[in-house]
Order: structure tokens, then sequence, then C-alpha cells
């Protein structure tokens, strides 16, 4: 890594968008500070793409991202925004980014933010370099995302909490984690809090299987159980109804819901936000765009945009095998 | 407070029951050391009142809640037990006391496991006295209960790190803590966390007034607001609907779990179980029965079951008031 | 309690003094929103009596206060101030205060805060009224300070942590918490931690009686222990030492320190905050002066100034008694 | 990988030793269970290599293991065992592995335990397998070990909550964190609070940088800073005051202690013990020995006990710059 000063380009705008993740003011921080030191001047749009469209912008500087670090969230505020993905609304976009003179653009987000920027950047001369943030660690082409491992934490606790309740009242717990697709965040906490059940939307779902597994565990003497489950896998109010009259043992849902999404970021968080807010300076100093900051087997780099956009992040099955052992 | 030792009773039993608190281990721990050191041989039933129906039962000793302090749930576990409210469910826990020797129980526990600690203190010899123990404070005659503390601070820092969403997004939200029928922990919670609104089912609710406080806030700026509702207030599903509909701001719902139940409780939660399960031997030393132990202005003092069980604790709607402008 | 508008007085000054508690911000908050609805305008003065000295002053409205509740340390920031004690600070802190226009002062701080506040209630028209806030719980008159809870609960998370190590090493750890002369801090912590032994300042210090206790757990096999010591006992570093020499056991010292005064405030210190700057602002706007808002048997009240700096708090030795049975 | 089951071993012996480290629980339950799974009786050593020197063994069962990923510490304890660096200790060592029949056994700690389990290895038939856990993350051949995220973040709470303290007051605070002769924990926890100022053993000390740094932050009106200093880097005492002498700024010293070994096991730490634990069982089930289970750029592999023992891990210098950028 170099930390040479940049000269033939003169303005970075960042803009954070898509669902927030702890360590988005962590990644601003970064790339302001980054990007002042090597001496662009940096802009900050605020409330994601609608910033973009509707020139929501503001300086920033080293100071005014001063005491962020910590924080939960993003300063910069974030939007869903549907105007984005009209030809109007992209339209305002590329001129704002040309009014305000900005030669790169740092997008904070996750792939539906990527999938807008890549368009973005089919229609402007503007960089534009992604920073994969996001609690749902969906992002193909980076092993980790911003946000993932707060997220995972998070749950964590939550569920251990949970334990007490389902050992004390010898019940069966379902929890609902985030992820609506896929179960990057189920598979990780379900591991790590040594749930008896894990359950994501790329396995298919068995409800007999379930039961069965629950109903051997009673046989053994283990009258509670955590069952941890994606959001994507499908109506898990009854399937709560559904142990209860198959096992016979009282069954919970808890719901774990935005809390996920903020809370001061870990220091694992912190960290990934740093080097990817680095790295995508360092990407538009060497005056490339259309790439994605991220980390591939432990290794800061990047990827294409498109390839990006392209691909779909497979979950590592194995890692359920390996829990499905662990919770014997 | 004297810290005699007692001769002329043998044999204390401990049974927590109902829904399970943080502190109700710190609890066990209290009754079954200052017992110890009173001379009191020291029995736990398992399992609620299902224990002493069933005769689960097994030797506490000072070294047997051995770091426990520190642990949510309650190591005796805990059920709600349709069949003590039973004439034969009553008359075999009337029979297990009596074929136990146990001179004096201390239930564990909150209002549902009083009235039926009333209920068989009619029925036997056994000095029954309660130690108030739940997150919905609702026993009358306390000022506190035991785990009250910890949920509250649980439910605190959950909402912190969904206000951080809440702001980033400029959206208003939902917070649905435990309360079916009284609004204790989301007052305190809406207090503390500097609600916007706090709906309590002590307080008829009203729609518009919602409504108007919201828009009244993004007249002036405010684009973010938390409510917090006890669970008892309604529908909360269909008023987030109402009110994105009748003011057009996006809203979302967080119903915060069974998290709120367990977790390691707060020091407040552990010292008012030292000082409660301390009251409790002694009542039982001094060969009283049908108490509670309990927390008045200040004082650790006592009162009769029978009151408890007869009585409403009222809800201080100034602290609603207090909330109120508070959060202005 | 009343909310009525005061209208015989115009503008409130606020300072916080002495070390920072968490809770203060909370304070500030609930005093500028509570006298902005009574009709009041607010100053804040800023670094602690320094600001009163050279002016350091700037406007606080409810906006300006919107998400603080939860952060640690003071925005006011705060100051040890040796000049206060000078007849010339004086004199230019009375001056402010005319300058200013300043009808009301509260002061935010700990009984070194309270006394030189009543010193300037001598010299000045200006109304100084007190709000008990330092993690040591020394002022006089009050039964809890804001900030108190949220230090209990710090130090109980550290040594819970410590213990695990404490156990798995069996070791006995002396962990040393703030308080320099009194032991309202490591008497609640440590009850609530479980502490094997406690040494406060009001209690000679044996060091026998320590070797003997820790001896008598060893015969017992009890071989980790915590001794909770507040600072001014004496040489914790020496007394580690001593103990190993004269046990046998490896002994280790972790001094608890300034995180104590720092984190996010617990809901019991906030909600103190809360009902303390209510009635701060209160005994204002009823043109009182001299007093100091506190909590009194679960109520709260005002007293006289005066009156708290001159008496000394005690510290209920019933509790070490307590902890000490528990603990058996 | 693989989860045959093994048939030619038999019996694999589990110890922990050293300084104790978050997540050594969840890394016996792991070696626990895979190596019940895979056909496998267990045992456990206790009180480090103290264990197999006195045969301090008891059987492990997944059963015995349930409840503990989520503690700190070691349920098999650990001690430093002075008495294994002897012929007369290694030797015993020896026959109890022989008389216990291991054929496999587990060490799981860090590089100093690695070196005896090396020794061992040469004398012994039983296959030795290491399991990378220290806090300090200095175990050369693996890019991190079971309890360094806990730690991290451990501190990383701490400071922010010191933070607080240091803006309020505007004081220097040099917060020492542990690592007597490795800056890895320094070095992360200081990039993730965005200290001011990282001090580590790898680089040597230069008083006056420090100083500078400080005023020149002061002339730009930063009055307050962090500086993260590994214990090894000298007398931080002696550094608070020459800064205090130096710059005139206000400076104290906050010293992490042992809450930074203890404490629940971030996800982090309980998925790399899940990971590591299990690869350790697949060495054994391979009938291979003389091996460290370990992360190497994002994968989990094996390398050569006797190469961990040989080499120095080295700390990453760009991390320490890249701090430096962002802390502007």
């Amino acid at each position: 890594m170099s930390f040479f000063i940049g000269v033939s380009l003169k303005t970075i705008g960042i803009v954070t968008s898509g669902g927030d993740a702890p360590g988005m003011n962590a990644a601003i921080r970064a790339v302001t500070r980054i990007a002042s030191y090597r001496g662009f001047k940096v802009l900050g749009f605020e409330r994601g793409w609608e910033g973009l469209i509707s020139n929501f912008v503001r300086p920033l500087t080293p100071r005014s991202v001063s005491g962020i670090i910590q924080l939960g969230g993003t300063i910069l505020h974030t939007t869903r925004c549907p105007r984005m993905e009209t030809p109007e609304g992209m339209e305002k976009a590329v001129d704002c980014l040309a009014s305000n003179g900005v030669d790169g653009l740092v997008v904070i987000g996750g792939d539906g933010s990527f999938r807008a920027a890549l368009a973005l950047s089919e229609r402007t001369d503007t960089l534009i370099v992604g920073v994969p943030a996001t609690i749902d660690n969906d992002v193909a082409g980076t092993d980790e995302t911003i946000g993932f491992d707060t997220a995972v934490n998070t749950a964590v606790q939550e569920i251990d909490k949970i334990r007490d309740t389902a050992i004390s009242h010898e019940r069966i717990f379902i929890v609902e984690v985030m992820g609506r697709k896929r179960g990057f965040l189920a598979a990780m906490v379900g591991l790590t809090v040594g749930a008896e059940i894990i359950l994501v939307p790329e396995v298919p779902f068995k409800a007999e299987k379930v039961f069965n597994t629950i109903k051997d565990n009673a046989a053994k003497g283990k009258r509670s159980a955590i069952i941890v489950a994606a959001e994507g896998i499908g109506d898990t109010k009854k399937l709560a109804l559904d142990i209860e009259k198959n096992t016979g043992l009282e069954t919970r849902l808890s719901i774990l819901g935005y809390a996920q999404r903020g809370g001061s970021p870990t220091a694992r968080s912190r960290y990934l936000a740093g080097e990817l807010g680095n790295k995508a300076v360092e990407i538009i100093s060497e005056e490339n765009g259309g790439q994605v900051a991220c980390l591939q087997n432990g290794v800061i780099t990047s990827i294409d945009l498109k390839t990006t956009c392209s691909m779909e992040k497979p979950l590592d099955l194995r890692l359920l095998k390996l829990a499905d052992i662990l919770a014997t």
C-alpha cells in the first residue's frame, strides 16, 4: 500500500445507500480522511441516491467526521430510492455529479446499491467505486461486508439471553434473524450460539426433519432448543404452531428486529471500514472506476462492479454441517 | 436487621414460578445462603409449582448456588402450571410440603405466583413468603420487583440501536415491549430512551393524537420518532400501517421479544434479590408467613400476601407527563 | 408536580462541574427542555466553573440537546477549577451571572461542586440549585446520585469478566474501584458481584482478617476469590504481594480505571437525571435557591445546599454484613 | 472437509494451558463433540500441564460440554506450569498420556504452551495437535487466535467509555492494553478506537514524537487524545508525567487489566473455536501429529508445530500507518 498524494483528481463524493449497516460512519470517516490526506476535496451526498437526484450535498472534512467511528447508522442518512431506477432520476444524478465536479464517487452500501452504481457508472465520467456495507453479507466478491460482524454479535448476544428463558422454561424457541433471500447471518449466528437447528433460504425447508430433531433431543432429555431461522424461510409463526402440535413441546417465536442494523460497530466492522474505505480512495487515485473494494482470503483487493452485480455469492453449506455436529 | 441463627424451624423450601426474570438465580442464592447461615436446611423445588405437585426436589447448599449470581433464568426452572389451580394439584402440593418437612417456603415470582401462594398458605402450616420477581413490576405493595431494572435496561439498549436506524432512514419506529396488562416497563423505557410517544394499557389509546404528534414533529423538521408501546395496547402492526397512511411517513414495527426476560441481571436486580431474599428468610425465622418481602420508599419491609393479591398497583401517570415534556 | 409556566424569571444557566458522570448529558437535556417548556431562556456554561469565570457561554435549546440522553460525558465539558476557590475567580463568576442575566443556575456535579456553589450563592442574587451527579454517590441528603448506578454496573460487568480468569487460574484477584474517601461504589459493587471480601475506607483495614478469610476459603476448597477494594483503602499493590506471601496463593491486582466514569448511562441514571433536572427547574420557578434536588426514600424532593455541604453521608455498614454472609 | 468416523484411534485428550482466553470453552466443546461424533472417547486434563503431571483427568462427553460455548475462562482450568519445563515433569506427562491411553492430545493455548507441546511430542507416541488460543494473537502461522477478537472488542468498548471522559475533561489519556512483547492487540485496538497515537513494542519508542503529535493537535484545537500503548513499551506511568510536563496538558493513565482475558467470547472467537477445534480432531483422525490447526488467508489449514515454535509472527506495520492517517 502506498499513501502517495493524488494530484490529477480533485473531488471525491460519498453516498450511503440502501439499508444502513453498523460501520457506515467508520467508512465515511475513513474515505474522508484518506481522501483529504491524498489531497482531495470531499463531498457528502445525503439521503442515499436521493442526495444525488436532489443535490443534497455538503462538504466533509477530517474534523467534520470526528467522533463518529463508534456510532451506528450513517450521518449522511440513507433511503431506498425508487426514483434512481427511472431514466429521469438517473439523469439528474449524472448531472449532479457533473455540476459538483465529482471526479470519483464512493458508494457505501449493499448489492442493490451496487446495481444502481453500475448503471450510473455507464452514464458518467465520474469514477464509481463501491464499499460493501450491509448486515446481510450478500455481496459477491467479498468474503465479508462492513456491518456483518456487528449484526452477528448483536444477534448472538440477544439469543444468549433468550436461551436463559428457553432453558428455564424448557421451551423450544424459534429466533428469526434478518435475511430475506440469503442465510449468511442465520448460518453464522446459528453456529456461534450453538443452535440446535438452523434454517436458511438456500436449503429447502422440511418440517418433518425439524420435528424429528426436536423429538430426538427430547427423547435424550434435552427439552429446550434454539432454532435460528432466516426471515426468508417462510412463515415462522406457523412453524412455531406446527412444532407445538407435532412435538407437544411449548414453542415460542422471537423476531430479532431492527436492532440488528444498529448499535456501535464491532472492532472488526470498524477495521473493515478503515481498510475498504482506504482501498476505495486508492482505486480512485489510480484513476480506476467501476470497481468494488473487497476482502478476499484475508487480503484487501478489488473486483469489477460488473462482476459483483452479475454473480451470486454462495453460502458455505459446510458451516451448517459443522454447526449440526457441534450442536449434538 | 439482625442475623441471629434460627432454631425453632428446620427446613426452608424455594420455588421459582411463572415467567422467569433476571435475578431469580441471585434470589435463590441469597435465600439459600442466608437460610444456611441461620441454620436451616434448604430444598429447591424444580419447574415451578409442578415441583411441589410432582415432588421434583433437591437439596440446595451454599456451594451448590455458587457462580449463579450473574446468570439469567433460574436454575430451578419454572413453568406456568394450570394443575396448581385444581383442588387435586393443590392437595398434592400441601402433601409435598408436609412429606418434605418444609417449615417455610419462599416463592420467587410475580402476582400470578402469589395468588397460588396465597391459596396454598390457607391450606398448609408451612409458612409461605413471597419474593417479588417479574420483569413486569406489577406486584402491588413493592416499589420494584427483581428483574424489572434489567428488563428496562435491555429494552433501552435495544432501542438505542434502533434509533440509529430510525434517524439514518428518517423513519417512525414503533417498538413493542412486554406488558400485556400493565405499562410499567413501557413507561420507564419510554422515559429513558427519550421516546416521542409512549403508549400504555392504562391510558385509552387515541390514534388521532399519535398521528398529530408525528405530524407536528415533522412540521418542525423532526422526521424520525420512537414510539414505545406496551403489547397490551392493541394491534401494533395495524398501528404502523395507520401511521403510514395518515402521516405519509415510513413506519416500522419492532417487537422486543423474550430477550427482555433473559440476560445477566443488572446490579440493581442483584441487589434487590439479595435484600428481598434476606428479608424472606428473616420473616420465616420470626415464624411469620403469608407475607411478601418488598421495597417501599427505599426501605426493605414486608406486606401481607393477601393485601398484595387484592390490590392493583397504580402506574404513576406523572412519569408519562414528564416523558412527554422531555421529548419535546 | 405541576408543570406551570414560569413568568417572573427569565434565564436559567447550566454548568457541569467536577468529575464527569454518566447521565450528566441526560440532566442537561432535562433541565433545558423543562426550563424551555416553562418559558425560560437557557444558557450553558462550558468547562465547569471555568465557563463562569471566563464567560464561555452558549444558548441551549430543546433542539440543541437532542440525541444526547444516551451519551456519556458532558457536552458542556467540565474541569476541576482551582481559580473558583480564589476571591478573584468567585468575583468573576458573580459578574458573569449578572452580565448574562442569569436568574437561576443549575449546578450539575458532586460535593466539591456544591461547596463552590454554596460559596457562590452567598455572593449573588442568582438562585443556585444543585443536581447531584457523581459516580461516588457521596452527596449527603440524596439516596443516590446521577451516574452511580451506571458506574456500579460498569464495574460489575468488568468483574464478571475477571471472575472468568480468577476461576480458570484459581487465583485471588484484588479489583480496585474508584472511591478515594468513600466506599459507596465498592460496597455496592462487592455485594452485587458476590465478592468474597470488600474493603472500604470507612472500615479500618486489617490485613490479618483478609489473609484468614482467604485461607479459610482455600481450606474449604475455594481457591479463587474476588476482593473489591475502594482506592482509598491504601496500597493495593502491596496488599496483593502480602496476600501471596501470607497465603501462598497467586494474587493479581486489577485497577478499574476511568471507564467507570464513562459509557452510556443506565436507565436508572437517565431516570434520575430526568427527575432531578425537572425538580431543579421547579425549585427555581418557585423562586427558591440554595437548594439541592434529591431522592429521599424513593421520593424526589430537595434539601438545603448548606445542609448538604455540612453533612457527611453515612455508608450503610449493614450492606457489608449482608455481602459477607451472601459470599459464604 | 469430511466428517468420517475414525476407527484406528480411540482416545483424545484435551488440555488448556497458559493464560486463559475467551473461546477456550467453545474450543473444548468443539473438540469434544467432533471427537465424539467421530467415535473417540474424550478426556479432559485439568489445570493445564499440571493435569498431565498430576493426572487430574475426567471424561468429557457431548452433554458435559453443554452450555459452555458462551462462557469465558476454561472449565478445565489452566495454570502456568514451571514443572513442565523440568525433565521430571515432562516424564510424568509422558507417562500420564500412556497410562490413560491417550492417542491424540489437543493443546489449546498460546506460543508458550506450544513450545511445551513440541517438547512433549518429541518424547511420546501420542499425536500432539495445537489449537491457538490467546488474546495476544502472537502465534506464528495463524492469522488469528481464538480470543483475540474478543479481547480487542473488550478493549474497544472500554476505550469508547474513556473517550467520553477524555473529551469532557479535555485530557490526554494513555490506555495500556495487554501485550508484554507484541503489539497485535494494541495495533488493532488503536486502529478501531481511532487512537491519536499507538505505541507498540515492535516500534522503537520516541517520546519527542509523542509530545509533538499532542502539541500539533492542541494547536489545531484538539485538546483531548487517546494513546493506546502495549504494556511492553515501557513505563506508561512515567510517560503520563512526561507528557504533562512537556505539553502542559492534563494526562491520565488507565491500565486495562484482566477483564481483557475474560468475558463471553464474540461470535468470531466462537467461530474460530469451532473451526480450529474441528480441524484439530481431523488432523488426529488422519493420524498426524506435531501440527497446529490454523487460519491462513481465510482458509482453515494446519502447519508444523515445529515451524510455529521457531518463527516470530510479524506485526503488519502498515496498520499503524493507516491508523495514523485515519486519526488525523
